[in-house]
C-alpha cells in the first residue's frame, strides 16, 4: 500500500511515527489536503494560515512555513511549473509524542508529516451531470471548542462513510443533532436561493474548508450574496441549486439527495473557473 | 522518551505505524489500559470483552484473544506470580492502514498495538484523604453512535486536562452540554446518597470503564443500590461521597471539587479491597 504513498516524517524519508505519538494515541494534532500543481502547493498561503490557525485552536504551535516548503521541495519535483503536473499533499501535524495519559509534556515538539499521493481521478461527468448525495444517518456532535477545525478526532466522518458502497453516491450529506445541514463527509455546502448564497453555520461543528472561504470570496463577482447562517435540511431540499466544494475537485453541482433531483445547472463550472480547477 | 515504552505492533518489536494507519490519520480505533501483576493482565476477560465491544461499535474485527495473549507472553516477563510486579499495559487497535480518505479499504487488516509502560506512581496519601477535582470547561459532546466506546478520538479529554497545572489536582470532572456530569477525564464516577449509588448515563457521551462495570456489580456486597441515571453537577455536589476509579488506581474518594469539601470516608477503601486494588 505504502508504494503508492511518499512520505516525510519531521522532514525525514527514515523518520517513523511511535505508538506514543499523541496524534495515534489520542487523535491530537491537525491537517490539510491540497492539490500540488507542477511540485507547488496550490494556494499555499491560505492552506498555512488554516494550518496556522487550527494548530492554535488546539495548543500545538504550527511548524514555520518555510520547514514545509522545504519538505515540499524535498518529496516533489519542482518539474516546468507549465507542465501542471498534479498530485495531492497531505499535512499531518500532532502534538508529537508523549508519555501514557491525556496531560501534554511540559515541552512538546510537533510531529510534521508530508503525504504524496497521486490525484484522486473524479469522473469528468460529473462536470456536466452533477453529483449524488447520501444523507448520512450519523449526525455531528456539536463541540464549539474543536467546531471548523480540521483536526485528526474524525471518526464521525469514517461512520458516515461507512454508511454507503453505491459508487453512483459521491459524498454523504451530514446534519448536526438539530437536523441542520452541516457539510459533506470531504466537502462544505452552499445553497442558493434566487441570488443568496448560504452556506451552513459552522460554529458548533463542522470543517470550515478553504475552499468554501475561497467560495465566499468570489461569489460576489457572480452576484451572489453569502450568508452564513443555520441552513435546516428541509429548506436545502428546496435550495435552487446546491453546491459543494473541496480542495481537491474545487467545485460540483449536488442533483440528487435522496428522491429529490435538481437540473444541471452552470454555477458549479463558473466556480471552478473561478477557482482555477481544470 | 521511548526508552521508558516497550511496545510490539502486530506482535513484532520492529515493525513502525505508517503515516497512513487510520488510527493516526483519523483517529479510527479503540484503545485499553490496564494493570498487568507477575506479567499477566488484571481482569483480562473483561478488558477483552470491552475491547471486542468498542471494536464492534465502530466496525472493527478485535485481534483473537489468543494473539494478543501472545503478545503479552512476548512483551511481559512472567515472573513468579507471587512476586505481584506491576505493570501497565496499553493495547490500540485501529482499523489499519488505507488509502487517502474517509471509505475504509474493501478488505482491513487491523493494526495491533501493545505498549509496555512502568505503573503509575500515586501519592499513597490519596487512599486517606482523598483526591480534589478540576471543573472542566471543556464539555463533553454529545454523540450516541460513539457513547461508552473508548476510542481514539479524545481531543476532549486532552483539551480537558490542558485547563489545569495545579498538581495538587487529581482529575477533572467533565460535563456533556447540558450540564449533567459524565466522568472525569480519565475516571468514571459515582455519586452516593445514602444507600444509592448513581453512576451517570453514559448513553450520549463519556467512556464506560471496567472498573466501572465491576463496582457496579460489587456495589450489593455493601449494601448500595447501584442507578444509571442523569447526574447533575448541582445534584453530584450534595452527594453524601463521591467515588472515581479506573483500572489503574481503582476507586479513589473525591473529597473537593472547587470549594466544595466532603470529609474522608471509608467507602473507596472499601471498593479498592474489593477490587484487590493495593
Amino acid at each position: 500500500m505504502s508504494r503508492t504513498h511518499t512520505y516525510l516524517i519531521n522532514g525525514d524519508l527514515t523518520q517513523i511515527i511511535s505508538p506514543l505519538d499523541r496524534g495515534f494515541a489520542y487523535g491530537d494534532g491537525v491537517f490539510r489536503t491540497m492539490v500540488v500543481r507542477g511540485g507547488l502547493p496550490v494556494d499555499w498561503p491560505l492552506h498555512y494560515q488554516k494550518l496556522v490557525a487550527d494548530c492554535a485552536a488546539i495548543g500545538i504551535v504550527c511548524p514555520s512555513a518555510e520547514l514545509l516548503m522545504s519538505d515540499f521541495l524535498q518529496l516533489f519535483s519542482i518539474e516546468d511549473i507549465d507542465s501542471n503536473q498534479l498530485e495531492v499533499a497531505k499535512i499531518i501535524i500532532t502534538r508529537g509524542e508523549g508519555e501514557r495519559g491525556y496531560k501534554p509534556p511540559a515541552v512538546t515538539s510537533p510531529t510534521r508529516v508530508v503525504i504524496k499521493t497521486a490525484i484522486s481521478k473524479f469522473p469528468p461527468e460529473y462536470n456536466t451531470t452533477g453529483v449524488h448525495l447520501h444523507l448520512c444517518e450519523t449526525r455531528l456532535a456539536m463541540q464549539a471548542k474543536l467546531a471548523g477545525v480540521k483536526h485528526l478526532n474524525r471518526l464521525e466522518n469514517v461512520l458516515a462513510r461507512m454508511e454507503w458502497r453505491d459508487e453512483d453516491i459521491f459524498d454523504g450529506l451530514m446534519l448536526d443533532q438539530q437536523s441542520n445541514v452541516i457539510e459533506c463527509t470531504m466537502s462544505n455546502v452552499f445553497a442558493r436561493f434566487d441570488n443568496v448564497f448560504i452556506t451552513p453555520d459552522l460554529s458548533q461543528c463542522g470543517v470550515a474548508g478553504v475552499t468554501r472561504q475561497r467560495i465566499m470570496g468570489l461569489a460576489s463577482v457572480v452576484n451572489l450574496t453569502v450568508e452564513i447562517a443555520p441552513l435546516s435540511l428541509s429548506r436545502l431540499l428546496h435550495a435552487d441549486e446546491i453546491i459543494i466544494c473541496n480542495s481537491l475537485y474545487g467545485a460540483l453541482q449536488v442533483t440528487k439527495i435522496g428522491d429529490v433531483i435538481w437540473p444541471p445547472q452552470a454555477l458549479a463550472n463558473t466556480f471552478r473557473n473561478l477557482l482555477s480547477h481544470k
